[in-house]
């Protein structure tokens, strides 16, 4: 006899979590891992979404000063004090408005800024809609709550990449409680015009929905101070979950640390999610996050300087290449590009490990639209990237 | 017109989640600091469940020379290799049995364990079968994902809290998909004793239901070296996930990081919903675990020595009272009292917050049959124990 309907822990589990896939992107990684380890061989990583720069110095200190400091207790489940107005302070200066710290909630990644965000939001049968190719983690992050995603698919045309605002809305029916928008976007770099927003924010207001912004990558944008936010449009208490992270501005993607910009009402509510999934991000993690913050500017300038010195090295020697189109990234790591002939994503990265020695993200990983895409993380020194270049043009020539 | 069937935020929440109750330990550590800010009063905070001694020199050495060394990228989403040996070498010395490493996983905390389990086993309808009181958050996880807890409450007799494993069988029906133990429990002190390990997991085996086994406390006993484990009955592809931390034994509660112990054919399993929630704990957190696991048994056992020395003081000055009833803990960091007289243990926590200055969590936090009780964390320096007595007695007498 078996209650679970199946012997073995695989059949006693939920079908939604045994049915997971596997991170499209951690798969090629894996894979890499297997032919290093195999074969010694120098691959040049450019598969997942960070920087080839360490954590710089002045933020590691911070966080040796706070954990010599003796702060290896529990702490606020909210975030500490100082690093909540420190994000404040941040988001008060890039957009020139006024944000109290009551807005901000410190999660353990923007991966967990958008678990809770969607705990908080969706159940069985409820329906998420976004434009896609996005990154994949959303999709499964709703799979695990029993939710449904509904893809809208980008288009790729002479302008770059482009949303249609009128098949969004679309797509949102009975069962919609949220739209998730990534801008500037991983993977294709399209950045969401500003009079777009304001229509999709006027859309979800009549209809109650959510809008869950990703906008990890606002800053990361290279013909202007900072990418049209969805905090620049709406009121503290629409219903508007913002989610960022630490890793990409600031190089600290090994720390784990994210926020949500939430309404003040959720104050509670924030405080509970974080409770009953991680109980609070570590004060001395915290304490270099706020220093990161407080004193990263310069930093952040020149890492924004450098990430464009990449996309404009990898869209040239891209261009030259007449099998190869993709769209000018607005924002964002990543060139999200297509090779004609090459419809299975997938196989030609695993290709690419093996006669390139270079591991890209393949664009199946990024839901409907993104088959015939590879992405590529130009956060990387252009020394790195030239070299990565060389290699790929055999292959992609 | 509002399709989300009321206005503001709350009311676009999922009832479940804004629903849920304000963590009741929680709740008077907050008050704790606002009376604290108000009147710079000195309180003795006994009420979560942590020591006093910060984390040891040789662990924060640890995270600083991987910090050093450059370990601030993405890692693997099971836990690195080092540590996950570090673990199984652990675990086959505590035991005497052998344990691979594939068996473990790494997590946020010892509760992002406990969520990361329920993920994989509970979804709406499906019930929890637990005996109460136990520590909240396990309960509040299940409610996130729309399951439902059915608590059997505990007994205090004579000869210490005891667990009806008939009732506890009896309480689950066809709804049921796992059971809760948590031995040593976390407020009461009690240990499962190993019969009743055996005869439980032959019914779970039986029936086809998990067990999640919460030993937290499995190394915090004082009449032996470990307390009874599923580990030492259960086979590898048994349904057991046995959740645990390195914040008690080797004072890392700041660090949250934790592990899970699963079949070894769930590892996609746990390393999707790693990577779907928090991608991943820092590598420098990781290594100063794998230190504190390798080279840290002097500490733990000083812990132990430390907490059995805590638990004789408050125990033998409890006894004096005579409105005061407990049962003696067989492990963990606490002791579980009731006051004769006092049948609201939360308006007498905040009574002991204003009157007394002691910091006591209320057991009512702690689900059916913790109403009369107050939790008191005993892993703290005696000399500091000893003021706190001092203070409650007046109030307790």
């Amino acid at each position: 006899m078996d209650g679970g309907g199946n012997t073995g822990p695989i059949g006693g589990l939920r079908t939604e979590v045994s049915g997971l896939p596997e991170s499209g992107i951690v798969e090629l990684v894996n894979y890499g891992r297997e032919v290093t380890a195999r074969d010694g061989r120098d691959l040049i990583g450019l598969w997942v979404g960070e920087g080839d720069q360490p954590t710089p110095a002045f933020i590691m200190d911070a966080l040796e000063r706070s954990l010599r400091a003796g702060n290896t207790f529990y702490t606020y489940q909210r975030g500490t004090p100082r690093l909540r107005q420190a994000l404040a302070d941040y988001h008060s200066r890039t957009y020139g408005l006024t944000f109290p710290m009551e807005r901000f909630y410190i999660t353990h990644s923007g991966m967990q800024a958008i678990m809770l965000s969607m705990q908080s939001l969706i159940g069985p049968g409820d329906e998420v809609v976004l434009p896609t190719p996005i990154w994949p983690n959303v999709l499964s992050a709703v799979q695990i709550l029993g939710g449904k995603t509904v893809p809208v698919p980008a288009d790729l045309g002479n302008a770059g990449w482009t949303v249609d605002l009128d098949r969004l809305m679309e797509a949102c029916g009975p069962k919609t409680k949220a739209i998730v928008l990534n801008s500037p976007c991983n993977p294709t770099g399209w950045m969401m015009p500003r009079e777009q927003m304001i229509a999709l924010r006027d859309f979800a207001r009549m209809r109650g929905l959510w809008i869950v912004a990703d906008e990890v990558y606002g800053r990361m944008v290279f013909d202007r101070h900072h990418a049209p936010s969805f905090l620049e449009i709406c009121e503290p208490e629409d219903r508007l979950l913002v989610v960022n992270t630490f890793s990409k501005n600031w190089a600290m993607t090994g720390f784990r640390v994210g926020w949500v910009v939430a309404p003040p009402s959720l104050g509670q509510v924030f405080e509970n999610l974080v409770q009953f999934n991680t109980s609070g991000v570590a004060v001395f993690l915290q304490d270099a996050c706020a220093t990161a913050v407080e004193d990263g500017d310069a930093f952040l300038a020149r890492t924004i300087d450098r990430c464009r010195q990449g996309r404009d090295l990898v869209e040239a020697r891209l261009s030259a290449l007449p099998r190869v189109r993709f769209g000018r990234s607005a924002g964002g790591f990543y060139t999200f590009f297509a090779v004609d002939g090459e419809a299975d994503s997938r196989a030609l990265a695993f290709r690419l490990v093996d006669e390139a020695g270079v591991g890209l993200a393949p664009g199946s990983a990024f839901g409907p639209g993104g088959e015939e895409y590879l992405r590529l993380c130009f956060a990387t020194s252009t020394a790195r990237l030239s070299e990565a270049m060389d290699r790929l043009e055999p292959v992609l020539s």
